[in-house]
């Protein structure tokens, strides 16, 4: 495996690899791998000739006062897992390249972006969507895969590659739990051991959510009510927001029918955990 | 030459075409073709195999009030022209094709879009920015050819796909003159023929502005004011802005010194009329 830090290196060996008739998979991450980036990984893996993970903690977007100088850094261990996959080239440029001085240009997805996340987290998804943006026009990727675990990060991107015509395709993949049914996060290392005993609660507020409505409830805000009890009840955890809505547009549901999205962000000390599930009535 | 409608017929296009080893240009036009767009899709003949000429009048740079039903279009006399340069594409999408219901992203280069132009026509650079990157990312064209008649909107352009790393060289080409040495427009022919002679007055103000350079003037305002005097003795014109700024960041200079640029903007009657030039002391 090669680890590429300049940029231009990066585009110059995508480009190769194109020109040669290779198919290139791409997942673009913040590090700190997990098995969820994995499981992104060997899906790729499956589908291109060539396997690109991008590894880049990208300061735009974090905001003021949240943790990106906490963000958890390992390059070398997310270099061995990347080695062990059979990945072709790790993607590591400098914050200074990517952004040089004078850097001005954003992308956005107006709307999408500014629901449940974007509320709590105001300039987030532009960060997110200038950097993805950018890094499809180095890598050019044939195939890229995000998680469901960001659900709202999933449907913006496609979104945004939809509306800029961008040439790749786009994979969301399912949600990779710990054997504790949390969803894995690169952030759960920060959870201390009472925080981390919590936090089940919301993969099981999750579950309530779908016990109600399996049960014939058909009120959205009592299935939000169902879900936000189960977390209520644990003192260790606070709810930013626990939402059932389209996820096409993400607007919360007026009626439990159809497919829904079940997304809530909640607080464990400092830490903030997202967690989502697929409601369907059919 | 095709006149191609689809959006993934010209993606596809573009693809075979690169992939058989060809080098694409790409003249983006909101058609009306004059002789500048001429002189530009010429270069890119000399550069490239195959030449891509859009025609998309891009209704979301046009403001509220502005002259988007008015602009003027004539498809079958720009094919005749394009044609006869010798053209392989030429590029005509449906606007509901362009932005289909729920486009939702935008890009903008910030800073530098909301000076000048930016000041009198909000969102018009958004809107240039954000169908050139999507321009771009169907045609995927090698190299890609602005006029320097748009002097904002070609400084901006230049920072969006570096920004981005949008992967295409971007060329610059001079600005071309009628035989009053007016700077060729699609909306020249919106001017009554006492306009078109009052219109004569913007490339003498430019003259002017250079006159007093040469001469040894180096107050700033001085020379804005050189140019600006010439506009105003003509009673049909009305200045919008007369500017010497930093053709990097578009900023008004302090010094009279260096590479700068005159930049203006008229009105003559209902039509708005841009011209600039450069300006050197060395």
């Amino acid at each position: 495996m090669d680890i590429v830090r300049r940029i231009l290196s990066m585009r110059e060996i995508a480009r190769k690899e194109r020109e040669s008739g290779r198919k290139i998979g791409f997942v673009p991450t913040m590090g700190s791998l997990h098995e969820g980036h994995l499981s992104l990984v060997r899906r790729v893996k499956e589908l291109a000739d060539i396997v690109v993970v991008s590894v880049f903690v990208n300061p735009k977007q974090f905001g003021a006062g949240e943790d990106l100088s906490q963000y958890p850094r390992d390059i070398k261990r997310d270099a061995d897992l990347c080695i062990a996959e059979g990945v072709d080239y790790l993607f590591h440029p400098e914050p200074e390249e990517v952004y040089p001085d004078g850097h001005a240009t954003i992308v956005e997805v107006e709307g999408l972006s500014r629901k449940l996340e974007g509320k709590s987290r105001p300039g987030h998804f532009r960060g997110v969507t200038t950097i993805v943006a950018k890094m499809l026009n180095i890598v050019h990727p044939h195939v890229a895969a995000f998680g469901q675990k960001d659900a709202q990060q999933a449907a913006i991107i496609q979104r945004l590659v939809k509306d800029l015509m961008i040439d790749v395709e786009v994979l969301v993949l399912p949600i990779v739990r710990d054997e504790d049914e949390l969803a894995l996060s690169s952030r759960n290392r920060f959870l201390t051991v009472e925080q981390r005993r919590a936090a089940g609660a919301i993969p099981r507020a999750l579950q309530a959510a779908r016990h109600v409505v399996a049960e014939g409830i058909r009120d959205p805000e009592e299935v939000v009510a169902s879900a936000r009890e189960v977390i209520e009840a644990e003192p260790l955890l606070k709810v930013d927001y626990v939402e059932l809505v389209d996820p096409r547009d993400l607007n919360p549901v007026t009626a439990v029918e159809g497919e829904m999205l079940l997304v809530l962000a909640v607080y464990a000390g400092e830490t903030r955990l997202l967690d989502n599930a697929e409601i369907r009535v059919s």
